[in-house]
């Protein structure tokens, strides 16, 4: 009673959605059934899509600002989680879709010409935000993405596309935690040792094994010296910086090397949370491909080897971008750089002390 | 080209579906991050009942003929197997709503009064169509369902209350299925002879175990001869027509009759079909009351023992709401007259020709 | 090679996992097909049993302490969340269990009896582990439910009895929660100042409005003093213990306290994590739940109303047992205590520091 | 009482299925919590494997007939039906098994050398048995793929590589088809006017659009006819073969008819049940494709850039063996040759009259 009451139907606004559903096919009078599924289908991501963009907006609004409290972060996480739950969910509407043939779509596929999904603002925007760059995405008919869109909307695209992405500040956030080094205490040196220590006792291994011939031998100790390389990577900034302007990665040096600690040390309390939001951050850029890639398998029963409604040469877009349009692929890559926990080179007593709750 | 080009954005009517979105925690300006997903997953819920209804009112479109084209059967039954699909989906969404806590949903509770899900007026015309009846309805603080709608909604639901409900269709449709009787068949006394031969035999190994004492064998045979009486509602007009008035039983004699033949001789070409849309109907009650049990165990983790918004005693009504709110039992009652495929006795070829294709 | 080299087909032990299939109905020579979809099915279940037990021990090695380090905290909780994530993908086995048919099963459910589910030690091992007291459960057939067991089966059962449950342990780790007393500090009366100005503030405002005739205005004041009247349990002991005495409350008075404290002050890093262990039991509660409930529709669906294999009257039993097997309900219940986040008192500096990291 | 009583436990088998979880990190004495979770998810696949062999048996008994009897199509579509629904719940384990984190899978990893999925018997044989052929397999470590397994796998599996495949008896079942030709009717001729008449048609309109101007049109114009050429593969045998021989189809040019037939009249009562058989078919190889992707993308996470247990080059084989193995390709490859529903000729009476029902 401290507010006026307040009907179901019209808090909902259903007036406005349930009267959204205009069937083209209805207009020519050719009515064609399953163009009503179609068009609930896509709305119903549209729909989930503005909650996801509702969401990552205030995600961000916690991980852009230069100072973040730690009572942020279990609510920041949690909604990362929930955009994972929203797409676990949705991406099964396509088994739904797909109960719609391809011979009842033809019934009003032409009727839609060039409507596409390429055309759909929101997405774009989820893409962008999260941080999918310009230069990362294969280009399309020789046009940018945002040319599909309308004005306005190409507008907010640029905003969106100059501001930082929740990639940008993911990375800056990283780039800010402490514990990297301290007194007395210089983590990657560590880290390094030990990575030298257990290539050092393989090759011993392999060495000391009288069941191996020469050639066998040469062959192995060849393999792990190349893994061992591998870590230049890792502790050699310029070794990274070079393959970074070739592509390999993304992250900045520093924010790699937080990415690493986080993993490693993720039971430490203060790590317990942002361990979760690097998972849920891994956990949505692969659904996100897993998406495309659903996506680009339904085009290729739909379609079969037919053009796209938006004229792109069909699932083969589709397939390609699934596999190029990676966002946190850093993350998937750190596991290169992983040594199992057992030979992970405990904290400093002063640094896991730093990292602990004291009451 | 051979119709108006069309934008994704415009065909979707996105304008309206993005735009209904009005947080009350914001118009009071107490900003509650969680009423957009309450608003959200309602607004999807609302958009997945109107295309169940759409393919119900298809579906009722060729089951209310008097005499149904068997090119019509499949796709009948595709369409009841989409509403199946599109159930169980949706019930997942419930997964997602409790990611908002109860005390994300006492920061807008109270804006809300009294707005609740009894006022979905799609949802109500659902079960009206599909065949609940109102005498079939746990009534709810002394007024009939349809209270809570709008009076236009009321007018609508009221001319879905007057028609052939779906069940009505099926009802009649069962009736009219050939095959029961014909030249020098009765199906039924068939029937009747291979379930008392059945309960003979049973009787008769249980007299001939030396290792029951007589007391034991007393027991069991008192079981068997209980099960048996139990198929007189089956042979026996009056009798089923008497457990039907208790309200044992919906379906008419003849229908509860039809459905059992569908289901023993499923194989049977011509029973095909009709066969996959009784599972339907069956899975469609099964999901629903699998809905509203979910619903009664979200509402009790939501509001704990408080009332709910709409005013109701909470999950209680919606437990017991779940347990009445049958409609197409019978299916599920028709096992207990089902005896093993090995014992059903073989159609007559004349039969059994009539069921299939001749080419 | 550090290593003697794996096989995955030994490793597995699938010699035996997939020779363990042995169908009756081949055994009586009566082959039926779908009953490799019910063993399957099955020892699926039962894989996924042990695999939660595994889950369920590791994690009340951690709360049987009584003193529990933070780094544990994170494992437990990401352990207590696969648990969930379990539940929620092998209820979804009921769907592929359920395209057995009524009649399928016929063709070899008499070669079965009595086995049933009620014979499956994991399952009570689960429901006993997390804390299902004997007292708890729904008798049946006038014997305990550990009678369907092997004896050997039975032994373990009552060392199971016998020990802490999780839930015991669970309650001994927020009675020992700290924080809710301090330096000048009780946080009992703060928060039930703010409960008690809170319901002043709604009988005023009930008060004073004028739309309001007479006998509205008591029948509203009646429930907000009914409403206030229910935290009496919250605020003094004696009233709650008499409630707990009468099966309203299973746990303990300060246990209680402690739960709502962590829902309330979630935000609060050092509440960040047991927020989320409180969150999953209450899934694992929930999702048990809803397994019994579709269970009890099954078993209605596969038998009608012929009594279970396992002698049971068939789904009345499972659905009773659905309603009356909860064990953290009490975190369903502790909602009714809530009141919105904007009324509730913020915690003192000195506590709230407490709670917080500091490097 | 007709058959010995039957315990649960005995009845499944559970001392050899439960006694199957062997870890190696137990072994070795360096327990990894995450092993079990690892064999766990393993042997619940491997069952799930033996049951969909168990329904592909099923299937082909039926498909591998000369003659198969109608009262035998519902059931083995619904077997197939089950196997999709099998799919779909197994590819959401995925999600649990990736709560194990990379970190905690290199606790055991080296363990395990080279066990890996490769080795999957079961595995192998269902891609065999659906009709997956070495030739169609990406060559992995230049060694064919079942020199992964045991020598009697191996055998196994050469038998199943010299039977008949799924593909190869629903090949044959749809060279079967009658009503392709028939007393003074030709199917495909007719099609071919319907085709032609539809491409004379757009391009009519194109010319006809004055608001185009040449360039523009000859353009669209060249789009049509090459579209229409597109058809040469249908109408042209020597066209067809020549595609099918560079490896366009596999289908012969029979079978491939049929199943457009199936496609285009699936409202006929005899086709419906064939119309689901083929949608089937289709859902299983797009699940397969998708799951081999999901584990493509599960393997990069897991493994980074490292090279896989089984010594793949991780995640790079399985996402090209994605794109590779598919089986019934060309069901999705029809849909190029769909022309709206509108357009498609109406059955003479005389074969409709065959593919019905009469009684």
């Amino acid at each position: 009673m401290k507010y006026p009451p307040v009907h179901y139907h019209k808090y909902l606004g259903l007036d406005k959605v349930l009267d959204a559903q205009n069937l083209k096919s209805d207009e020519y009078k050719k009515h064609a059934h399953d163009e009503m599924l179609f068009i609930v289908v896509h709305q119903t991501y549209e729909l989930w899509f503005k909650q996801i963009l509702f969401e990552l907006a205030s995600i961000q609004d916690t991980f852009k600002q230069t100072q973040i409290a730690e009572t942020e972060m279990g609510r920041a996480c949690a909604r990362l989680e929930r955009v994972v739950g929203i797409q676990r969910m949705i991406i099964n509407q396509i088994d739904v879709l797909e109960t719609m043939t391809p011979l009842d779509f033809l019934d009003f596929r032409d009727m839609l010409y060039p409507a596409s999904g390429f055309q759909s603002f929101q997405w774009r925007l989820i893409e962008t935000k999260l941080g999918l760059r310009i230069t990362d995405r294969l280009s399309f008919n020789q046009a940018p993405f945002y040319k599909a869109l309308s004005e306005e909307q190409q507008k907010l695209i640029h905003v969106a596309m100059d501001e930082d992405s929740l990639f940008d500040s993911i990375e800056k956030w990283l780039e800010r935690t402490p514990f990297l080094q301290g007194e007395n205490f210089n983590f990657w040196d560590t880290y390094k040792k030990a990575v030298n220590d257990m290539f050092a006792g393989d090759i011993a291994t392999v060495n000391a094994n009288t069941s191996l011939n020469e050639e066998d031998k040469k062959k192995n100790i060849d393999g792990l010296q190349n893994a061992l390389k591998s870590f230049d990577a890792l502790f050699d900034e310029k070794a990274f910086e070079k393959l970074r302007q070739e592509g390999q990665f993304r992250l900045s040096y520093k924010a790699m090397h937080a990415a690493l600690l986080i993993q490693l040390y993720r039971d430490q309390p203060i790590l317990q949370t942002p361990f979760r939001i690097v998972q849920a951050l891994l956990d949505i850029d692969e659904i996100m491909t897993t998406w495309r890639y659903r996506h680009a398998l339904m085009a290729m029963r739909m379609l079969g080897q037919k053009i796209g409604t938006g004229g792109s040469s069909g699932h083969k877009y589709l397939a390609e971008a699934t596999a190029k349009h990676k966002i946190f692929g850093d993350f998937f890559n750190l596991t290169t750089f992983f040594i199992p926990r057992s030979q992970v080179p405990p904290l400093p007593k002063s640094i896991a002390d730093r990292m602990s709750f004291h009451y």
